[in-house]
């Protein structure tokens, strides 16, 4: 293993330089006063946890969790998610705070593994986690906030994808009785959006021709609210009409909430977290391939941790809204830059002051008398410039 | 090793419940203002640097970095100030961008030992870097932002104690020439504050009567401008006399901002980071025996980064800070929680989304008709609740 040379970072990791921090600063300030303006307060929990309560509760492949041990020979972990750590404290610390809670964050997260697929080993979300309330009026209330935090951002054109792990689960269940190895592999083709490889592995399965049109319906099962009657349509289960009927609520929900401009039912969609118990969304922007918000329900998460509780929430992946912001420009603070010689130092400084006070930015800068403050490359940033070298306060744009 | 409880988080770390996080948060965003108004500009470095890079150049002692593995072998550490991240970042990714360079962060650090002793294994700071300037005016400028900041984080009463590294190394070289131990020795007094030790070792080191009054009179170099003075009557090598020398001229520059009623001059005061050439400073707050604040000249650091470099700066302890604003009460927004049943849905919602839109926080629940929406133990945080249950937008307080 060769040294690192002193100027490198690992690999899956970013330093973030001035103008992306004030983009990045400006989307967390404005997502997390949306979700405060809904009721929702922010916690913070560590980095590191126990990688025997929370590193297991995650939806995080054991893999792909960054694992170190203490001094005390204790397995910890950096958090892979937002959503273990806040039922550890929705268990503990909260555990007299009566349902429902309302709860926001903004964290960096770890997963070990991307780093090699040339994705983020460390990454931001923002997100909310509604604890203790079963109904769809809170999924709705989450897949609304997720719109508006994403509005709140400045993300102009997105898609929210709604649908439910249970109507894919009793249609497999219902078509496919007693092969889950079949269910997983169809499951996984739809995971990975391999519509092809759906179709193909689907004729493969000497499957009897109203199975195979049927499971092959599934993938047109995208669109408004006409998707919810097609599918009560399909032969399901019990499992899977209970989940469609959960369906058509929220969506009456965000009709209420004037949204459903920004969503639509995707009846092939898989959560890829394996804690997901009903309905699951993922939010798509218009020019990127992958999805800057997901979320869902999971109703037996708080069990592990000994509170048992229904919960719903999401996390919007904040840097990805801020790769799909990039061009866009932010407001920029107007910056004077003043220069003094050792004559003009009392009153340079306290013009500074003043500047200051009034919400200017400014940097001041010691010159030697006579010297030129003018014609430097490096001054691009400045909208103005006053100088106290010689005489007193005199000011050039 | 027995299994941590579920509820458990690792020793050393915390959660940070609402109350807090607002208060954190509200510190966090004034101390970034207040930087960015001097022309501090932010940036973001990731939790992981390499061990062999950012590791060693860090002040932080081998045993109390945390450390991991990354999947190819390579040892990682949690960072434990950013200083060092700077460094490098200044070295690669802004290497053409000329000086001086203004930089700011907020972020959280780790120290792996400190739990034991009922510390923080994670914490957070707030500072600056100043790069590319060796003048007494930049030390004055980051000690001048180091009081603003203070101020602008809501301390109220504070001093910033400021020494140098140089006039006790110069002081110690001149009276003890080849005695690195008890030079090591006396230096741990005074860094532990521990003064009643350092007379005894004083005592017990066979001085002769004169370096003996000398070295006992440093203790009474503390106070203001006057010790500048008193330092230079004390005979001193020239290291020394340029240091108090340096420090003058850093007073002179403080009275220019009209802060020296927040500063004290200390010649006793030794920086407890090992990578300090200058001056030093730490700031006390009235009711706290630990420092909120702790910076310093550091010009030999970048040199290890390959870009050789004078440079100043500090890190606020946001989270000594926080605790030091423990009683303080923060501005809570005005929260309205809106009740509707089927029926009043519609409206219910309309009418959240318009005062969210006023910025008010505004929690909606669904009951279900005939349900009283008062008398209710967890409802105190509201100021105004409204009820869309049966008839339309009934307000009460």
């Amino acid at each position: 293993m060769s040294k690192p040379k002193v100027f490198e970072k690992p690999i899956g990791v970013k330093d973030y330089l001035p103008h992306a921090v004030a983009k990045l600063r400006r989307i967390e300030r404005q997502t997390l006063e949306c979700m405060n303006r809904w009721g929702y307060e922010q916690i913070i929990t560590p980095t590191m946890e126990f990688y025997d309560t929370v590193g297991v509760a995650s939806s995080t492949s054991d893999q792909k969790l960054f694992k170190l041990l203490n001094n005390r020979g204790t397995t910890l972990v950096l958090r892979s998610d937002m959503t273990a750590p806040i039922a550890r404290v929705v268990s503990s610390l909260l555990k007299e705070t009566p349902f429902p809670l309302r709860l926001s964050y903004h964290a960096n997260v770890f997963r070990a593994i991307e780093e090699e697929a040339g994705r983020d080993a460390e990454f931001f979300q923002t997100g909310v986690e509604l604890v203790g309330d079963p109904s769809a009026e809170a999924d709705a209330e989450v897949v609304a906030l997720a719109i508006a935090s994403l509005k709140a951002a400045g993300v102009e054109r997105f898609k929210i994808a709604i649908g439910h792990v249970g109507f894919l689960n009793g249609l497999f269940e219902e078509t496919l009785p007693g092969r889950p190895e079949a269910q997983e592999a169809l499951k996984a083709c739809l995971l990975g959006r391999d519509y092809v490889g759906y179709r193909e592995l689907l004729r493969s399965l000497s499957l009897s021709e109203p199975v195979l049109k049927e499971l092959e319906g599934i993938l047109r099962l995208r669109g408004g609210q006409e998707i919810c009657d097609q599918a009560l349509q399909l032969s399901g289960t019990a499992t899977a009409k209970a989940s469609i009927q959960h369906l058509c609520e929220i969506w009456d929900v965000l009709k209420a909430y004037g949204v459903c401009e920004n969503v639509l039912i995707d009846l092939t969609m898989i959560g890829d977290f394996s804690y997901y118990t009903g309905m699951t969304f993922e939010g798509y922007a218009a020019d990127l391939g992958f999805p800057v918000v997901s979320g869902g329900r999971y109703d037996n998460l708080l069990t592990q941790f000994g509170r048992p509780a229904p919960a719903t929430g999401f996390a919007i992946k904040t840097t990805r809204v801020l790769e799909l912001l990039d061009g866009v420009e932010e407001a920029q603070p107007e910056r004077v830059l003043i220069s003094y010689d050792a004559k003009g130092r009392a009153a340079a400084l306290e013009e500074a002051q003043r500047l200051r006070g009034e919400g200017v930015s400014v940097v001041t800068e010691r010159v030697e008398a006579g010297q030129q403050i003018t014609n430097s490359a490096d001054r691009d940033g400045y909208a103005t410039f006053i100088s106290f070298v010689g005489s007193k306060g005199e000011q050039s744009k």
